[in-house]
C-alpha cells in the first residue's frame, strides 16, 4: 500500500506550475531524455505520483526506456512497478528483458515481495532461477516462499512486510519500532504482536498507539481477538471479510496460530475486480480482460465459445429434424419454436446469475443444496405458469386456437421450469465438484435449454397433432 | 473507516475462553438479555468486532432488541450500525422504528455522518425532520448536506469526518491535534493541509508525521500535489481512482478548490461491489442483490423482464408467420432457426458484454465512437465468416444441399453481423444518451437478435426457394 509520501519532489525546482495535460507531461519527459538532461528528467518524472509515473513509463519508447534506467535507481524504479496496473503487465517481460539483469534484480528485490513475486512468476522456471540468483539471498528466499503458495489464495496475495512487535514492549518502544520500519513496512497503520513462536496474539492500530500513555504495555492497549484469515483460504473470502469489517489489513495465519503476513486493502480492490471480471465474462462466455484489442484478437477469444455452442446448437436442428414431418403438416408450430427457446433461454440465464451470486456470497443462512433447488423448482414453475398462461392467452386471442395457445403454454411452462433448474443445478454441481461455478457461461445455458425446450415443445405438440392441424 | 481499536473489552472477565460458535455467542446474548443481567450482556456483546455484533443485533427478535436498547448507550449502538451491512439495511427503517425516537436519533448523531446519512435517507421526509429536531443542531445540519448530493456522486459517498491541518504548524502541533481529533475523524491516517479558505494545498501521511521532526513545519513535510475528486464526480470513476493509486481515502474538493470532505476505502469496497452487481444484473436481466427470497419474491423479480421479453418474440413469432407457407413447403428450413438465432444471440450477449466493460473501464487511448462501432463491425465479420463456413460445410456434407448450406451460412454470417453491432451500438447509445450501459439486458439484446436473424435468414430463404423444394 503506497502512501501519499512517495510524491515528495526530487528536486528544487519552483513549485508553482502551470498545469498540464498527461500528453505534455509525457512529452516533457521524453524531450529530457532525449537531451540526456538527468535533472530535468528526474524533475520532470518525479513530480509525479508513482502511478503517473508508471503510465509515463508504459508511454516511452524501448529506447526512451534503456535511457531512463540509467538516470533513476533500480530502487526508484521499483516504487514504479509497485503501482504498474495488472492490465499492462502483460508486457512486463519485455520491459525487464530489455533491462540489464541486475538492475531488474536490484529493482524486483526492492519491490514489495508480493509484488516481486507476482511479476517473476510471470518468467520460465530458468529465468526465475537467473533472477533469484542476482538478488540478495535473504530477499529471494522470501520471495521465493510467496511464489509458492496456491494462486488466488491468502498466501498468493499477502506480502511479508509487516510490523511486528511485542506484548511485553512498552508502547514508547513499539513507537521507535514503528519509526524504524516506516519506510519498509507495506503499512504501519496495523501493529501485530506476536508471542516467542511468532503466534499472533494481538493487533494494535498506529491510532491506539499515538493514543497510548508512551509507558503502558502493548499487552494493555492491543486489541487480543484478532479476526485472522488462513494461508490457503480462497482470495474471494478474504477480500468479503475484509470488506464486511471494513479493515484495511488482515493478518494471515498458518494452522499453528504463525502469523505468515499480511494482506492489505489494496490488493483486494483488485481481487474484487478481477472476481467481477470472471463472473461477468462467465455470465457471457467470452474474456472482457482486455478491452482494448484488434478484431482478429477479439474473434479469436470470442470464437471458441461460439462454434462449440454451434456444434451443440446443432443437435437442436437434428432434434427438430425428427419433427420434420409434423412441421410440414402444421407450419404453424414453427412460428413459435424461438419464442419457447427465447424466453425458457431468458429464464434460464436468470437463474443461472442468481445461483453464481449466490454461491460466490453464501448467506448466514447457510442452504442445504436441495433446499437451493426446490427454491428453484417453485420459481421456475411460477414464472413458468405465469408466462405460459399470457402466451396461453395471446395466442388463443390472436390465432384463435385454443388448443395451439394450451400447446405453446404448456410448453413454456414446462421449458421455462427446466431451464430454471439447469441455471441452478449447473453451477452448484460445479461448485461441489470443485470448479469455478462462474465458467458456467449464459450462451451454454441458453444453447443447451434450446435443446430441451425444443424436445418439451414437439412431444407436446405430437400429442395433439390431431386438433391443430 | 472502523479500526480494530474499538474492538476492547469493555468488561474484566478473564481473557481466556474457549472458542465459541456464532450460535453459542448469540444464544449467550440471548440468555444475557433473557436474565436482564447487563453486566454479562455487556460483556458477551462488546467482546466481539463491531461487525460481529450487528451479526448478532440482526439474529435478536424485536423484543430483544428493545431490552438491548437499555443496556447499551446510543453511542455504542452507533458503532454497530456504523458497519451494518448494506444487504441487511432494508430492515433499517422498522429497528429505528422500534426505538425510541430520542434514542434513535442521538444513535444517528453519533454515527459517521455519511452512514447515518444513508440511513436518514431511507426515511419519509416527514419522518426526517423529525428526527433531525432531535439530534444536535450543529450535526444535524452536518447530516442534512451530506443528504443532499446527488446518488452515486462523490458527495454522496464521502465523509466530512476528517484531520484538516494549516501548513504553518509544527509537525508537533499536527501530532497534538491528531491525538485529539483520533476518536471521531474517520481516518487519521492521511491529514489534509488547508489555507485560510479552506482550499486544499497538501497532504500529509500519519506516516510522514511520525517520521517526520517534531519542529519542523507542516508544509515543508507534506506533498504539495494532491490527487482530487470532484464533489459531483461518479462513484465509479472515484473508485477506480482510489484502485489506481492504492490510496486509503481521497479528498473531495469543490470547483472553487475549497476542501468539503473525504472517501475512505472501505466505502469503495462497497461500490465496487454494487457496481459489479449492477453490471452483472444487467447481463443476466435480473436483479441478484437480494440473493436469499421466498419462491415468489424471485418470480417476481424476475417476471417483468420475462412477459416483456416475451412480448418482444411475439414479434419474431408474427415475422416467421408471414413465412409460414414456405415453411410448409420446405420445412427443412425450420430446423435451423433455433441455430441461427441462438448463435447470433450468443455473439450479442458477448459483443454487449464487451461494450459494457469498456465504457465502464476507457483506456488511456480513447476511441472514438465510430471507431469502437467500426472494430465490432470487422470483429462480427470474422466470428460470422468463421462460423458460417463452418455451418455450410456441416449442412453440405450432413443434408448434402450445398444451397441450403449457403442459405444457412450465409444467414449466420449476416445474423452474427448484425447482433455484434446491436451488442454494441446500443450500450454505447445509451452511455451517449446518458443511460447506465449496463441497463442494456443480455436477455433483450438476445431476443431482439431473435428478430433481425429469422428476417435475414428467410429473406435469404426466399431467394433461392426454387433449389431448395
Amino acid at each position: 500500500m503506497k502512501d501519499q509520501e512517495q510524491n515528495r519532489l526530487s528536486s528544487s525546482k519552483p513549485e508553482q506550475e502551470e498545469e498540464l495535460t498527461p500528453e505534455e507531461i509525457v512529452d516533457r519527459v521524453k524531450e529530457a531524455l532525449a537531451k540526456h538532461d538527468q535533472s530535468a528528467l528526474r524533475y520532470e518524472f518525479f513530480k509525479n505520483h508513482p502511478y503517473d509515473q508508471a503510465k509515463i513509463y508504459i508511454k516511452l519508447s524501448d529506447e526512451e526506456r534503456r535511457l531512463l534506467y540509467q538516470y533513476i535507481s533500480a530502487k526508484e524504479l521499483a516504487d514504479v512497478y509497485d503501482v504498474l496496473d495488472e492490465d499492462e503487465q502483460e508486457d512486463i517481460i519485455d520491459y525487464l528483458e530489455a533491462m540489464d539483469d541486475q538492475y531488474a534484480a536490484n529493482m524486483l528485490g526492492e519491490m514489495y515481495r508480493d509484488n516481486a513475486a507476482d511479476i517473476l512468476k510471470k518468467f520460465s522456471p530458468n529465468k526465475i532461477v537467473h533472477y533469484m540468483r542476482l538478488i540478495p539471498i535473504e530477499q529471494a528466499e522470501k520471495i521465493k516462499t510467496l511464489m509458492d503458495y496456491e494462486d488466488e489464495t491468502a498466501g498468493a496475495i499477502m506480502t511479508t512486510e509487516f510490523v511486528q512487535i511485542k506484548a511485553n514492549q512498552t508502547i514508547k518502544s513499539a513507537m521507535t519500532l514503528v519509526r524504524a520500519k516506516a519506510e519498509n513496512a507495506e503499512t504501519i497503520y496495523y501493529l501485530y504482536v506476536v508471542d516467542d513462536d511468532s503466534r499472533l496474539v494481538g493487533v494494535l492500530t498506529l491510532r491506539d498507539l499515538i493514543t497510548s500513555d508512551a509507558n503502558r504495555l502493548v499487552s494493555e492497549a492491543m486489541s487480543p481477538r484478532v479476526v485472522t484469515v488462513s494461508v490457503d483460504d480462497n482470495q474471494q473470502d478474504v477480500a468479503r471479510t475484509i470488506q464486511d469489517y471494513d479493515f484495511l489489513a488482515i493478518p494471515v495465519i498458518e494452522a499453528t496460530g504463525e502469523l505468515l503476513g499480511i494482506i492489505t486493502v489494496d490488493d483486494i480492490l483488485d481481487v474484487m475486480d478481477e472476481e467481477a471480471v470472471a463472473d461477468y465474462s462467465g455470465l457471457a462466455g467470452v474474456s472482457v480482460d482486455e478491452p482494448y484489442q484488434t478484431p482478429v484478437k477479439s474473434a479469436q477469444s470470442r470464437l471458441p465459445w461460439l462454434i462449440t455452442l454451434l456444434f451443440l446448437g446443432m443437435g437442436t436442428s437434428t432434434l427438430i429434424g425428427h419433427f420434420e414431418d409434423m412441421i410440414s403438416e402444421v407450419a404453424t408450430l414453427s412460428l413459435f419454436i424461438t419464442l419457447i427457446t427465447g424466453t425458457s433461454g431468458n429464464a434460464g440465464t436468470q437463474s443461472l446469475a442468481v445461483a453464481v451470486r449466490k454461491i460466490a456470497n453464501p448467506d448466514n443462512e447457510e442452504s442445504t443444496f436441495l433446499q437451493l433447488i426446490f427454491r428453484e423448482l417453485f420459481t421456475g414453475l411460477i414464472c413458468g405458469l405465469i408466462t405460459g398462461g399470457t402466451i396461453f392467452l395471446i395466442i388463443t386471442l390472436w390465432q384463435k386456437n385454443m388448443i395451439l395457445g394450451l400447446v405453446v403454454g404448456v410448453a413454456m411452462l414446462c421449458a421455462i421450469t427446466v431451464a430454471n433448474l439447469a441455471g441452478s443445478i449447473i453451477p452448484l454441481l460445479m461448485d461441489r465438484l470443485g470448479f469455478d461455478p462462474a465458467v458456467a457461461s449464459g450462451p451454454f445455458i441458453t444453447t443447451l435449454s434450446d435443446l430441451t425446450s425444443v424436445l418439451i415443445y414437439f412431444s407436446i405438440a405430437s400429442q395433439f397433432l390431431l386438433y391443430l392441424s
